[in-house]
């Protein structure tokens, strides 16, 4: 593959366009790009290609891209799949920095458009290329649109610092629709496509380094390089810019659909979860949030804590907010008696009104009471940001209502927003243009009040050392317990005190040895479930270990089974609370750490997190701190609390011997993971190593 | 309290209305009732009641409510708290059917409105009463407007099979501005506010009798009585006609709004759930599902299974829908050779077009092609319904789009739904209005066509029968073990075979007799909590048993605690899984059983379902089949199946205890029940019954 050195900046500040198979009738799709250019007064030059036509709307059109007076910075390309390879080779030859390449019939056709797509790659040679099956892009804030399509015409759009990336060109067009539909400013807008090159990551690490970006919005079918997503959101959270993606591909159904859309790369969407986490990226749930949670950002105004006064003139619409706000976790208090006597005081009652949600019923109508009490609400000590909820009594005079409200939030640099709970997308857009972000959703207000609450903090790398002495030469395959015990100790996960036996006395004395009760287990890198083979037993004494390993051989030879390499005579745990711990890699996100509650309900409950690799400081206890059984491991109704700092060592040391072996630890689990009460430690009672060959 | 027994649906047919403190000015709030009267052309009387004016738009204005022509069916009262109550009594005497009253200031407003609200009542008497605290009521059907709310002027409203019960006025309003917006019809609406009389289970059963409601929609707070709520849903599943719940109080912030809003009250959300589970009503997520739900069920048509094919002219938006749409268990197959076939034909294609969504990209925007696209996917055998996107392309000649899609919905009678994608709310509003559900959220589409399929078939009401000897007289208040156990039993909920001893020596003949080790416990009504202070000892063989009892004696009376009943003497189980069984009264919806996983790790998993009382027929097993733990139930990963039946029985056993004792059951308690492998039952390991005194 040809590696792509230079920026793809210049797509937002082109010298000059050519437009490859520009035609003269500006209705006609081949028609807009130059027409889109010359509308919005773009002040570089613009070279129409068309052997045909000798001036295009006033232009010299030229019948080549080898006649071109120059290297076009950006080049689009109009022309179908079957003559858009011979354009890029031409322009790349040309020394065009960037051609974007609208044709569609690449990677999203099958193999035979995979091969296209390898041929329009090469033929790119070291020039940067969008697309192809891309709609193409658009820089609001200097009004500059490289796009053929009717959906990003760009009249009446508003400037604003939301900048998109987009996998689809449907969806950009969707978004930009329905944002400009809400007085939503726009900065700067790209759909990627198939990624012959550019991918969603170079996007975003764009926007990250562009000063008048303030919030990142993505819309993700899939991710081609995990390396290089993570460091443009690493960029973008550095720059301060949050990062919202929605991501198609959470059910089978919308995995496949997006696969076969753009030939994007599917991977398992929890990982796609954990990555959006550890990169401080906020997972829009829904696709109206990728579009509402970036408007609410962009105010830069940020939640200090979680609790939310609501002030409305209409009950219901009160309780709706109140209620969608106490499911995502945010408070609604009641108020504190100075702020309660301001209300009281504003609207003519004689007790403090300390009630939350704050009635106004019909004084709220009147703009400086609304204004004032708006006021009261944001300056309250106990209160992190308002809710006002703007009735059918706002439809009569809109500007009146949205003017009050706007008012009341100039005092504060807390988040101020609004619920609008008629139909009345004349007032959501009034507001939102006067900075005031406004909903028609109960539930998207409390949703965006707890994206603007504050990131968590993110720990640095964690050391992932590989100064451990790992057995050489490895053994690879499957390996045996006592092997994978090895391996494990090497990292200090320590298990459960054993002994690997060849004969029943061997067997007996190791018993002695251990003392008290012991497991008898099969050693063997051919049997995947000992249990299931009658391969492990438990609660042995020293005098019955040895007939039991006996009995064991016979047992295991009756199935056919391969003679076992040894057996492990192990001590037994208990009093410890059962985990499983393991590592794995996703196909397409590559080395992750899994944790998760152990034995068989846990399984049903699913109560699992993970981590891709590298983890960062802090990482593992977040991982702990997520299940539901942390309650159990803290000690649950009066039994003691166990040793979470003991297992939080233990994800680390697993996810150091990933990041150490690397490629060659396909998988590794330990199940179950006993933690042991607090300063005791944990133990592997069973685990389990793959080695690739 | 006043017992109505006159019917409400006067006030949908009203030959008279009075209209109490009408005001001259048609602007004025209390002159809008008389010109909303007017304007839709109510053809019955219309009685102004104003002492300072003889004449009002040209109607004979009355001094008082004694001067009246005549009973008015129906009166609106516009009046102050301070006034209202007298304009109620007067009303009565006159022989008034149903009085509007639409002041607020009672039972939402603290303990002195509480007291005023009872006034009202009672000055009702017979006189059915709408409010305090309403907006009053419309029939669009009949052009009926009984309502001083601009909410209400119900101008430009499209007629329609939707009926709309809500507690919140507001929200009345808000529905029916955003349903007006999207071109949903209405047919009755009114608003119950504080349900001083009418509550939101009359209006439901007045749409349930009502030939013009094809969907009923409601609102609630909280409900008055479940048995009118049971009832009211009752009729309405009988009469063929969905319910759709939109329920606040689902946090505690919510919850406490709405009871400050209307008083009503608070139950416990997660019983709610079970009642609308029980009732066949369909539980609104969102408040958006309020409108959108109704709106697709309205289309009559409904998904025979779960098979979606989604048409799509861009790739990004028909991936959003089958996303969705897998999310919540809908399929997005791929289509058979027939259905593709016919498709390629259609798009000029060569091989079967047999991918799902179906992207037809720039030839869908052909009207003729879009009509036979959706005609095709409709016919296939494969396909229970159909999602047809709408793209930017359509936003050119919206109504061409439109027809195109509703000519290809004709032939069938399955599901056709519309997903708008860009921010098109005319095309929306075009569709509704052509019977083609259009939404605008691809979330929405998944939920509708969700809701659109059949509904689980409600078994019979279970026998609750009471023929069963309760051990008479009850012992009051908490029961030991040993008598939780002789109720239990005669009830058929047989526990472990067990001994009631009281010395030492009976305890060792006990063990002898059960045989196998055995568990001790003290049996004392007074302590909660036996493993706590010591009061429980496991696996004890005969011959510790006697010691162990003569133990636990000293060390619960070194404690301090009252001196035991005697001691229980109980076979030890194993091999089974542990439940708990629970009965219990919610004190807003009433008796209610309780399953769930028992067991540390499921109680912090939160698996356990419930139902009020009485069960239905197969609610049993529902419950069951609800749990997570069913697959351990089942057999899980080639375990033994454990004897789900005995569970069933256990269940409803519990169920008929719970309705035989009535409110003397306060609760009742089995934790663990263990369920045993199939065909040996269940056995209550432990047992908790408080009897009320």
């Amino acid at each position: 593959m040809t590696h792509h050195t230079s920026s793809l900046d210049m797509l937002w500040a082109p010298r000059s366009v050519a437009v490859v198979g520009a035609s003269a009738d500006p209705k006609k799709t081949g028609g807009r790009p130059v027409n889109y250019l010359l509308k919005h007064g773009f002040t570089g030059a613009i070279w129409p290609i068309n052997p045909r036509v000798a001036e295009l709307e006033g232009l010299t059109c030229y019948a080549s891209v080898a006649d071109l007076p120059g290297a076009p910075d950006v080049a689009i390309v109009l022309l179908g799949v079957d003559r858009a390879e011979a354009a890029v080779r031409d322009l790349a030859a040309k020394g065009c920095g960037l051609a974007i390449v609208l044709a569609s019939g690449y990677a999203e056709a099958g193999p035979d458009g995979r091969n296209r797509q390898d041929g329009l790659r090469s033929a790119a040679g070291a020039m940067r290329l969008l697309g192809p099956n891309t709609i193409g892009a658009m820089d609001l804030t200097r009004g500059i649109v490289l796009s053929a399509s009717g959906a990003l015409e760009g009249d009446n759009l508003r400037k604003g610092g939301i900048s998109v990336a987009s996998q689809s060109g449907g969806i950009l067009g969707a978004l930009l629709s329905r944002g400009a539909a809400r007085g939503i400013g726009f900065c700067k807008l790209a759909s990627t496509g198939n990624e012959a090159d550019i991918d969603i990551a170079d996007l975003i690490a764009a926007y990250a380094r562009d000063d008048a970006t303030t919030v990142i919005a993505a819309y993700i079918e899939g991710i081609r390089s995990v390396e290089k997503f993570r460091s443009a959101a690493n960029a973008a959270r550095a720059a301060g810019k949050p990062l919202v993606v929605y991501k198609v591909g959470r059910s089978e159904s919308g995995a496949r659909a997006a696969v076969s859309h753009t030939g994007a790369m599917a991977g398992e969407d929890r990982t796609y979860d954990a990555l959006f986490r550890q990169v401080g990226a906020i997972r829009a749930e829904t696709f109206s949030d990728l579009l509402d949670i970036p408007a609410m950002l962009t105010s830069a105004r940020k939640m200090r804590g979680k609790r939310v006064a609501i002030l409305t003139s209409t009950g219901g619409a009160g309780s709706l907010v109140a209620d969608n706000c106490g499911m995502l976790g945010l408070d609604v208090p009641m108020l504190d008696q100075k702020t309660g006597t301001v209300l009281a005081g504003l609207l003519g009652q004689d007790v403090p009104m300390t009630g939350n949600p704050v009635d106004v019923t019909l004084a709220g109508v009147e703009p400086s009471i609304m204004t004032a009490a708006t006021e009261a609400l944001l300056a309250s000590e106990g209160i992190d940001g308002v809710v006002v909820v703007v009735g059918s009594s706002a439809l009569a005079r809109p500007d009146v209502a949205a003017g009050a409200i706007r008012a009341g939030a100039a005092q504060s640099d807390k988040p101020l927003i609004a619920y609008v709970s008629p139909n009345a997308p004349h007032i959501v857009e009034l507001l939102n243009r006067d900075g005031v972000p406004a909903f028609a959703a109960p539930e998207t207000c409390a949703t965006v009040l707890k994206a603007a609450l504050p990131a968590a903090p993110q720990g640095g790398a964690l050391d992932m050392g590989g100064r451990v002495a790992v057995p050489d030469p490895l053994p690879t395959g499957p390996l045996n317990e006592a092997e994978a015990r090895n391996l494990f100790d090497a990292f200090g996960l320590t298990g459960a005190a054993s002994h690997v036996v060849h004969t029943p006395e061997e067997a007996r004395q190791a018993a002695q040895k251990l003392g008290g009760p012991v497991v008898l287990k099969v050693l063997s890198r051919e049997i995947a479930h000992k249990s299931d083979v009658g391969g492990v037993r438990v609660g042995l004494s020293a005098q019955d270990v040895g007939p039991a390993m006996s009995a064991m051989g016979q047992h295991l030879a009756a199935q056919n089974l391969p003679k076992p390499e040894g057996y492990l005579v192990q001590a037994m745990l208990g009093g410890g609370i059962e985990m499983i711990l393991g590592f794995r890699h996703d196909p397409q996100l590559g080395p992750l750490v899994l944790l998760g509650a152990g034995g068989v309900q846990a399984e049903l409950s699913g109560d699992s997190t993970l981590r891709l690799l590298p983890l960062s400081e802090g990482c593992a206890r977040m991982m702990v701190e997520e299940l539901r059984i942390k309650r159990l491991l803290e000690g649950y109704r009066g039994a003691p609390p166990h040793d979470i700092d003991a297992l939080v060592a233990a994800i680390e040391a697993m996810a150091r011997m990933g990041a150490t072996l690397g490629a060659r630890l396909q998988e590794a689990e330990i199940n179950p993971l006993f933690v042991l009460p607090k300063g005791q430690g944990v133990a592997a009672a069973d685990g389990l190593v793959v080695i690739a060959g």
